[in-house]
């Protein structure tokens, strides 16, 4: 048996397949379409299908591997095998790690993808050596996970946690989940295109309108960040108010979990030190008794998008 | 050794101490007054002695005990034994379980008053036989204690969990902890006096007023749900929205935690199918994908008083 490990990582639009060495590299990657409007039973059959290649690729099979691992961007119970609840598939209570077991013959291990993404960095980024780990990731959405004393957190049922379903405006905005006021209609990169969109309504005389037409009419989070960077007032504020609610989302996560670290992730990380400075400098002020307690520093995840298929190779370990 | 177990559950008023039979009973209270206003070695030397008095009540010394447990109402480091901030007694990183161990030849375990409850309801009371329980103590303030996986969540310092402290409103109401919006601003007693008092203003018909002055001009928990039980509009407004307040606090919490169970602590309790029922049924809106993957029950604790004491007793299993 190699030392080597398989992660199959599915997203909305791709499944990603990679090999991982041990010291926790992706050596060989593989991507296919999702193509999630398929039956399940298909989808499936390519996941495991886009394994198998992208080991043969590595003059493996199956059989050299101890287990599977694999991603899905949904509600998954690990221990019973279920991906519960898929928004992006319509799929409910499908029989995930059964389906994948017909076609691979080795343990299967699944995970929800925000997890995955803190297991691999975890293993092998920001979050090496470190045992009690807030990740959350500021995506299309926002996601996170938590690491307790070296685990994952799963809660009874293996669905926790939701981060971004946490309330920040009890009766607020209402979320793509059907919740209102959840983090993630405040803090997410789609909340903050929102914001962006409200604010240049106030302001013609922003440099968003000209960098949104200049992009085919299509703003975005990059757009923002950097017109605020640039020293337009308007993205400056809007940048300011949405890390108010990131931070405010956060803080009140690390009154719950007193995490050693706070790792953030998702594209907008790419802002760099105009993301995090300013996000480490609201913080104590959202977190209970900061003054005496202290509040851990966020830092940015290192892995990006090969946390996840990382993250997935080694849910073995969790 | 015999097989007893000794604690020392220390408030803001009262010193309680008692020993606790195999059958996780308190087979002998013993209680003095805290005299939080003294300095710290002096309360110390006194919640010593209480020990050792209670103990002695029972025919027993020090070294019939495995070891002391202690719950304060306070920010404790569990690991370092320091009392690192409590509210009602002003002291800052005091060196508790040291202090102690100057007057206790045994083993001492430290820990949150919040968390000592949800231990002695885990041992003795509603959670027994449970392993992932939140409890939530609708009190004076809003506290609350996390079991996961049989054992008690404190974070990587310790200091977990506030769920008090999380949001419920950005930017909102003052919370006496420093913070804006906090959930123990909307979801405590002291709230629910405070939201009473404002409908009041405009409900110059509701019995409230009444039944205020006839106790002595000051309204508490126990009147609001009364009138509100009694059929007086105002306050089942009062309650209802109140409890929407709690729900999606709580719900919030679920979307993290993902218990088997929810645990309600704390003097509102008493008002019991009135305030539990509206709860079950309002929890599930905060609850996300409740529809799919459910909505764990909110249980009343059983414990009451006792809670604290068992639990401070039981910290050694934690």
């Amino acid at each position: 048996m190699s030392r080597y490990r398989l992660a199959i990582d599915m997203g909305g639009t791709d499944i990603k397949t990679g090999v991982v060495d041990e010291q926790f590299r992706i050596i060989r990657r593989h991507v296919i379409p999702t193509g999630p409007d398929r039956p399940f039973e298909v989808v499936v059959a390519d996941m495991a299908q886009a394994a198998k290649d992208v080991a043969a690729m590595c003059n493996l099979t199956f059989k050299d591997f101890p287990c599977v691992g694999v991603g899905v961007p949904s509600c998954i119970n690990p221990h019973s095998g279920l991906l519960v609840f898929a928004n992006n598939t319509n799929w409910r209570n499908a029989p995930l790690r059964e389906e994948l077991r017909k076609h691979i013959p080795i343990p299967v291990y699944i995970g929800n993808d925000a997890n995955c993404a803190v297991v691999g960095e975890a293993m092998a980024g920001a979050a090496r050596g470190k045992k009690d780990v807030l990740m959350i990731t500021l995506g299309t959405g926002l996601g996170g996970g938590l690491l307790m004393n070296g685990k994952l957190y799963l809660g009874a049922d293996g669905m926790g946690m939701e981060p971004g379903h946490t309330v920040l405006v009890h009766d607020g905005i209402e979320c793509t989940c059907g919740l209102k006021g959840c983090l993630e209609s405040y803090g997410s990169v789609i909340a903050l295109i929102r914001q962006a969109h409200e604010a240049m309504e106030k302001h013609p005389e922003s440099c968003l309108h000209k960098d949104m037409a200049d992009n085919g009419g299509k703003l975005n989070g990059k757009i923002i960040f950097d017109c605020a960077i640039a020293g337009d007032k308007t993205a400056q504020q809007v940048v300011d108010q949405f890390l108010e609610y990131v931070a405010n989302g956060i803080g009140s996560l690390v009154n719950l979990f007193r995490p050693e670290v706070i790792l953030i992730g998702g594209g907008i990380c790419d802002a760099g030190d105009y993301l995090m400075n300013p996000l480490n400098a609201k913080l104590p002020k959202y977190v209970f008794a900061s003054d005496i307690i202290g509040c851990p520093p966020a830092i940015r995840a290192t892995l990006g998008n090969a946390a996840g298929t990382i993250g997935a190779a080694c849910l073995d370990c969790m």
